[in-house]
């Protein structure tokens, strides 16, 4: 395999200073990350990407969900495509730095790659615009749900919406964003290609040794908020036939839901990774419990088996413990295949640079998935070492980093620079 | 039945007009109280009681664990015997007004009612000082356990272990206090006898139509606080079967303890009233649960099985869950049996002045659960609607107020005026 580093020598320690350079930022005492959306410790990720961005000729823009697009004018006169490539600096609390610190970085690194490759004439860009962007609150950790900026930018999302979201304290999205200075009004150009390179958050590229995988679909998910309402009473002389228990009952529907997703014929995800109780005083029973329930699959079918098996359990449950339960808010993301052309196209790059690559479906969703409803857009996954992410052992190591920085500029030479009439994706109206 | 308020007409507003006072402190929106311990909405009730005190002859004193002692000298020279009355002003957080806050309005105001009966001569105390106290965190609502200040003042917890108690926020007792201004160094006569009238939190009285309930003893009560580890892992990517989901661990455990009071052939309450998440993120799976868990009982036996089946729950989830389970810290509360002289002695009070009353188990604990292990103690309970607690719908009426302030002052005066040698109660040494 020919690696660009032969070429771009400069660009190795480049790519892994940058990559520190944000390790700087949101960090705690056990090696964890905590860049939560709008908060101070992500702006001041975001900060450091903008002054980097301008110090490197792009003219920066912020749009109304805070999403940073870094535009670099390519000098290609004859159109006015845009190639998007990024990711997001939000984390989870306590997270790693690299689920999607690294696309971000290796997009930037990229434009320096793409300026040498130009500057050489050894690619001709069918792109006016090469955009490095940061979106909005991927992670759903601050604010519900995950996707926000990509969602809004696409059009899943309305903007009013996502500024209305409040996070745990009750500070809406809006606010957060304009406290850290990133609630802009700029329009940035249209997406005529995303590309997305991004931790694998799974084992399957540590096994078969391969630097990057190409993603082939994103799995579906149901993502159910929901609502138990009990009431307060003490826990000593209240009788227990007259507890209305709602942390019973969420506790039954945790349960519950993990037997749903074991006793499923086909492969079912589920997990509630949040749930908020009041009073949650030891001597009163608990009022109200809200959690954050996931299904996910590859299969649609399982999916809807399993939202219906649940609302089932609801009732139930309700029966049992005399608590009201509702679903308060219900995020269905549908199965998302990536633009096949694009991945076709990827494979013979690949190909003919001997790199070895895997095909994929991603469990977890990104940014790319909600690109993809609007123009083509391609995931690449490099290693994740142990699978492990959202968590402060997350780790990819440099050489795995630049192996599939490699593969990223050997793909992105080939999309950019391939005919404007290859690709078979059709934006829809 | 006479009424103390027929010979003493200027009492009852004056008993109404306090309660109301306190009202004002720690009072929310939707009629709730929070007034939890040693926090500024409580700092506020505090100061109140001790401009009360003063105003009305009392010398007030602090101790180290921020308990309030009123001590006023009834003049009787032939003895140093302290007779102590009240309860607490700390309150659940969206709590009522009147558990613990009426016990301490209504030892005020009894006071005024002794000094007037020794005036006339109706009264010849058998003790030197009537002491009104209001006794630190008794909720466990913002710190844990329960019964704090009278649990250091009869010596059931440390004064040092008792200052290191933090809230959810990391704060110290010790250090909540000394910004409270409560953190004293004083120390009040020792106590020959403790009266506490509170709430029922229960609905007998209300059945019965009784103004007053004898409690003769206090449930039993086991009170673990349970930790879950698992491991953060992302939600969608990571397989099932490799995650270590803490709150599955702890949603069972919770559906378990239910089982265990449900299946009891004695009687036997159990509670999760709170439960702490980390990293408490919707896409996170929970790496870290932390459960307050309670067993109440009349019978000794029931409360041990309990744990004991509990223990074996736990094995059995942290195998299933992979997750290590492990009790953090266990109270255990003994069955306690008030003084049965005084009770005697108050019954004939009460039949002799036509009160009619009940004899009660307290399922909650109480502060004169504590001190009935350093001197003799009576518990009062007054109605409260529904039996509601902990809640804003919490209630009594101001005729049950003031008809439980007439039989407190009934039993009083036959306590306060009996001969010394009278009790069954043995200091313990």
């Amino acid at each position: 395999m020919d690696s660009v580093f032969s070429d771009h020598r400069a660009l190795r320690p480049l790519l892994l200073e940058l990559l520190n350079a944000f390790g700087e930022f949101g960090k705690a005492e056990d090696g964890g990350y905590s860049r939560l959306a709008a908060s101070p410790e992500e702006k001041l990720a975001r900060d450091h990407l903008c002054e980097w961005l301008r110090a490197h000729d792009f003219a920066v823009l912020v749009d109304p969900i805070g999403n940073i697009f870094g535009v670099l004018d390519l000098g290609e006169v004859d159109t006015a495509r845009a190639f998007f490539c990024g990711s997001h600096l939000d984390s989870q609390p306590n997270g790693g730095n690299y689920d999607g610190c690294l696309g971000v970085v290796c997009a930037c690194i990229a434009a320096l790659f793409l300026k040498d490759k130009i500057d050489r004439d050894e690619i001709k860009p069918t792109f006016r615009y090469y955009v490095v962007v940061c979106w909005t609150g991927e992670e759903g950790a601050r604010f519900q749900p995950s996707l926000i900026g990509s969602s809004v930018f696409s059009g899943a999302l309305s903007l009013q919406d996502a500024w209305r979201l409040k996070d745990s304290e009750g500070v809406t999205l809006k606010d957060a964003l304009a406290a850290s200075n990133y609630l802009g009004a700029d329009s940035p150009p249209s997406p005529d290609h995303y590309l997305e390179l991004h931790i694998e958050q799974g084992p399957e590229l540590e096994k078969s040794g391969d630097p990057v995988a190409l993603v082939e679909a994103c799995w579906g998910a149901e993502k159910l908020r929901v609502l138990a309402k009990g009431k307060a009473a003490h826990t000593g002389p209240t009788p227990m036939d007259e507890r209305n228990n709602a942390l019973l009952a969420a506790s039954q529907l945790v349960v519950y839901a993990e037997e749903i997703s074991r006793r499923c014929g086909e492969t079912l995800y589920s997990s509630v990774g949040r749930m908020e109780l009041a009073p949650n005083s030891p001597n009163t029973v608990v009022e109200r419990a809200e959690l954050w329930l996931e299904f996910r699959s590859p299969g649609e079918a399982a999916l809807s088996d399993a939202v219906s098996q649940f609302k089932d359990c609801m009732s139930a449950v309700s029966g049992q413990t005399g608590c009201d339960l509702s679903i308060v808010s219900r995020e269905s993301r549908n199965i998302t295949c990536f633009d096949e052309a694009s991945i076709s196209n990827a494979e013979c790059a690949l190909g003919a640079s001997n790199t070895g690559y895997l095909k994929l479906k991603t469990v977890a969703g990104h940014d790319a998935v909600r690109l993809q409803a609007i123009c083509p857009s391609t995931l690449l996954f490099v290693p994740s070492k142990g699978g492990i992410t959202h968590s402060p052992s997350e780790y990819t190591a440099d050489e795995d980093v630049c192996a599939g920085f490699d593969a990223m500029a050997v793909v992105l030479a080939s999309l950019i620079a391939r005919p404007a009439g290859a690709s078979a994706f059709r934006r829809s109206t």
